[in-house]
């Protein structure tokens, strides 16, 4: 089927599944957009729902269209209209939204998770599911986010890693109790009454739990803690991005675990 | 003086700086707004030319007019024309450009320097001087840069760290003369033929110096190089952000370092 109209159906439901977290949530699907984003996400067993592609915008040819679900051709300027990033490869999908659960979560022996108390920002959180790629973290688990996972900034500020990284989003007493019943302990980041990141030990299972920028973590998360830990702040600003700070305490754990055998999941 | 038409040559003029390098360099002017931003201008030891403000939209009374600088008031409609951020305060001024040469650098006994060779995009080299500022560390140096320092974005994703931390540009050439000639050993972060940069000392006078995130650092600097590192890529992504490898190695510095005693400059 080619569609040619910016006002067909299919086109106007995609582009309110972009722009509206709503629509998202009611439909169960989100927008993937770009062939190695897309093919991230087939590979961590997503469920395409269907795929839009314009030929002759596309960079490397498309792969077998398989019978489980619908691929519409584009126009180019049907394409330019539902393209949501700059440099545009071609293809866009709508992907069925994973329900995963912390029960889900498929853990090593001495996981290292990320913990993001109330994530304002899509491109932050992104951000940090890159580095928490890059430093091989088990999990990142999103408590009372105020920001859907499947945002289309998020997505794409994290260059595929929302589909590459174990990500669940849940409450903050439900994550707790997770990580109490799994012996991890809980390391969070905050200023007051708090040790250099370096010296706190992050060989054992570890959750590293961040707050936002503005208000940091909830007494909730400080009294749940193991260790309070903190990067020392040796300028005149004061201030760290949040998804920079997520990558130094990662690279630390990683720093520390470099002699560790690879464990398998227990 | 009060502006109230936005054909105004001065707020042509100013516009004309926001938005090209060429004029910046021509004038030897550049572009600060908001008040924090300005007060660390100031701090730094700049060089005001000339403040526009709009009284109904300053957020804290405006400091004393000085006798060394114009001042302008300018209308709410006319601020609204030269505000380049979102969120304003109703202050924007014209600071001269400081030239600052490699040889006005004032380094203490085992500096931390980083450097980066033809960084590309304005707000990487921005977060990357707001973790310089974070890790205490003595210069950023730019070599060959693609942008210049005083780019409008540079300084909004710096928060004021272009102020607060030892800004130099030079050539690659330059640069490497002066590091070898002060007995700083030059790290080089590049993935191929390098060590995991926890692995590699940074106690002593220490260059990290990183290429751009599409091709790396030029044979140049390689071949001058003392040690090769790399960050360990655990993931299925192969990719960290320049800001965020830069914060990563910083720290490892300053955990390094975290005995030792600050010294004083030499």
């Amino acid at each position: 089927m080619l569609i040619t109209s910016t006002q067909n159906p299919k086109v106007k439901t995609l582009l309110a599944l972009q722009q509206k977290s709503s629509k998202r949530r009611a439909q169960g699907l989100f927008v993937v957009e770009g062939q190695r984003e897309l093919q991230h996400c087939i590979d961590a067993g997503l469920e395409i729902d269907s795929v839009f592609y314009c030929p002759s915008l596309l960079t490397s040819p498309i792969q077998p269209i398989q019978s489980t679900y619908a691929t519409y051709e584009v126009s180019a300027p049907v394409y330019e209209k539902i393209a949501y990033r700059g440099s545009t490869e071609g293809i866009i999908a709508l992907v069925k939204t994973p329900r995963r659960q912390l029960s889900d979560l498929q853990l090593p022996r001495n996981p290292l998770i990320i913990v993001l108390e109330s994530v304002e920002k899509p491109g932050n959180l992104g951000a940090i599911l890159r580095s928490a790629d890059a430093a091989g973290a088990d999990a990142v688990i999103v408590c009372d986010p105020l920001t859907d996972l499947y945002n289309p900034n998020l997505i794409r500020s994290s260059i595929g890693a929302i589909f590459t990284v174990s990500c669940v989003a849940c409450t903050s007493e439900a994550c707790i109790r997770f990580l109490k019943d799994n012996g991890i302990q809980i390391l969070t980041a905050q200023l007051q009454d708090s040790l250099p990141y370096y010296d706190t030990p992050m060989t054992q299972g570890t959750a590293i739990v961040m707050g936002t920028e503005s208000t940091g973590l909830t007494q909730q998360w400080r009294q749940a803690a193991d260790a309070h830990i903190r990067i020392p702040m040796l300028g005149r600003l004061d201030s760290l991005n949040v998804s920079v700070s997520a990558a130094i305490l990662l690279f630390e754990a990683v720093r520390q675990r470099k002699n560790q055998k690879n464990d398998v999941p227990s």
